[in-house]
């Protein structure tokens, strides 16, 4: 990418990232009671790649959808994604003390304060989805709930992190962490991509292009995701390293070995990329840059 | 009431009793990965009174509403309720180890499974609400959404249980205790009125009839609620007696008496009343008895 190619994506960045934050501000109320606010806002607030917003914005953009919609499944897969990160890090689950840099929700809050906000943030979620001020169509609000509530539930998060839970210390093959995964991260990250699809108009094989390159993309993410958990530092990650080895959870990395999973990522990147070539969408460049930024990345 | 009304309640109640727990059998899925549809089925099948869906169905009716709207908003509510109990029962909140006469979710399948089934719960009560096959209209399903994410949320259930957390072993008055109820117990149970309501066609004088119908049986139950804890054993309970007094929590009848607690229930109950008598709507026969039954039940 040419210099002026990159600060362009970095200024559309700085502009999505911005409006994310101003939306959670707003949003995410901090008048909720008994300290509840506090832990929600706490939890989502100054923190976090954005990830998903960006994937929902440029897809959205991809399509031509509105962007007050995309701006509010943005937010809403966002919370979904922090409680989760809240309910993960608590003693029962993952056990851990550090996330982006700061003390988990629990450590502050005590454990009742994580499990209540997280529980608070997934029905925000669907808030966001329903403004009751005629601002995004009733039937895109149908659409869009129905969309996060699969990605976030039995068939996709939660059941991917049943199945994470009960692999501890239990040998997976290929096609067993490949399933959890698809479930545990991919399914919210191609929820992301097709919940930006739906605020606008696609060919369904627009969308089925849209499908491909978020399941590739969100299986992409975890494999890095296992490598930069044996490769990298705990201060650069902005949370605790080599945690999976240490409670001998299967990964890529244990699954596979390095190379192999570094192979896979980059063969991920290059199904997601031409999965956009097949789309016919015009307006992909966000979402091939993107896709270049979740495999490059280094935290 | 005389004997033949009560035998057509009755035989109404059993029709929706049945067509709830076949529609639970049905939605809440038993081949959930590593154990999380049997943890889920667990926590919501075979138990419970489900006065929520009841006052859905006969809400719906009240105003002429779509049958099958209504006994999927009837189940949404009842996933809601059924998870929030599964996440309150956990040691980190009210640590109870018995429910409806079994162990609770969290004895059965420990911690983490406790609470990635009520996340996964409370997922999939979006799901039900926006079934992909054409059944809802989208306008309804993004309606039904919308009030049942105001209902469990920071707004409502979860924030009445940060106050609930918050208020242990503090002096509250009547006035504080009646905004933590209204938002842990009253705001789920008006909202099952209000989405049956939302599955028909009513007046605003009607809905807001309905809304005050709610919120009065609402407070009801909850003062009910507290008067059981102190009158009746485990055993007729189903959980644990005197929970309240031994966790130091403030209840009606901690703070206005017993016989004050009676009397408030009685005030409400009439509230009730008075408030369908004045919706102008003609099929409100079994909201009436519903009302009834929440004042009068013995468990």
């Amino acid at each position: 990418m040419n210099s002026a190619a990159r600060a362009s994506f970095e200024a559309w960045m700085r502009q999505a990232l911005r409006d994310v934050e101003q939306a959670l501000e707003r949003w995410v109320p901090a008048d909720a009671p008994a300290g509840l606010g506090e832990a929600m806002r706490y939890g989502v607030l100054d923190g976090g790649k954005r990830l998903r917003p960006l994937l929902v914005r440029a897809a959205a953009e991809a399509v031509d959808g509105a962007p007050e919609a995309a701006l509010r499944a943005g937010v809403a897969v966002e919370l979904i994604h922090a409680y989760s990160l809240m309910h993960d890090d608590m003693p029962c689950m993952d056990n851990d003390v550090l996330r982006r840099g700061k003390p988990t929700v629990h450590v502050r809050y005590g454990e009742a304060g994580a499990m209540l906000a997280g529980d608070a943030m997934q029905a925000l979620a669907f808030e966001v989805l329903t403004p009751e001020d005629g601002s995004l169509p009733p039937a895109l609000q149908a659409r869009l709930c129905a969309l996060l509530a699969r990605a976030a539930g039995h068939a996709g998060m939660a059941g991917g992190q049943a199945i994470d839970l009960a692999s501890i210390g239990k040998p997976l093959g290929e096609a067993q962490l490949r399933d959890m995964h698809h479930r545990k991260t991919g399914a919210l990250l191609q929820g992301s991509v097709l919940m930006g699809a739906a605020t606008g108009v696609a060919t369904e094989a627009a969308w089925n292009a849209l499908a491909e390159y978020g399941d590739a993309i969100g299986l992409a993410f975890q494999v890095v995701d296992d490598i930069l958990d044996v490769t990298q530092a705990s201060d650069k990650l902005g949370k605790t390293a080599g945690k999976d080895l240490d409670q001998d959870k299967p990964t890529y990395v244990t699954v596979l070995g390095l190379d192999a999973a570094r192979s896979e990522a980059r063969r991920l990147h290059v199904q997601a990329l031409a999965a956009l070539d097949r789309s016919g969408l015009a307006a992909c460049e966000h979402l091939r840059l993107l896709a270049d930024m979740v495999v490059d990345r280094e935290h």
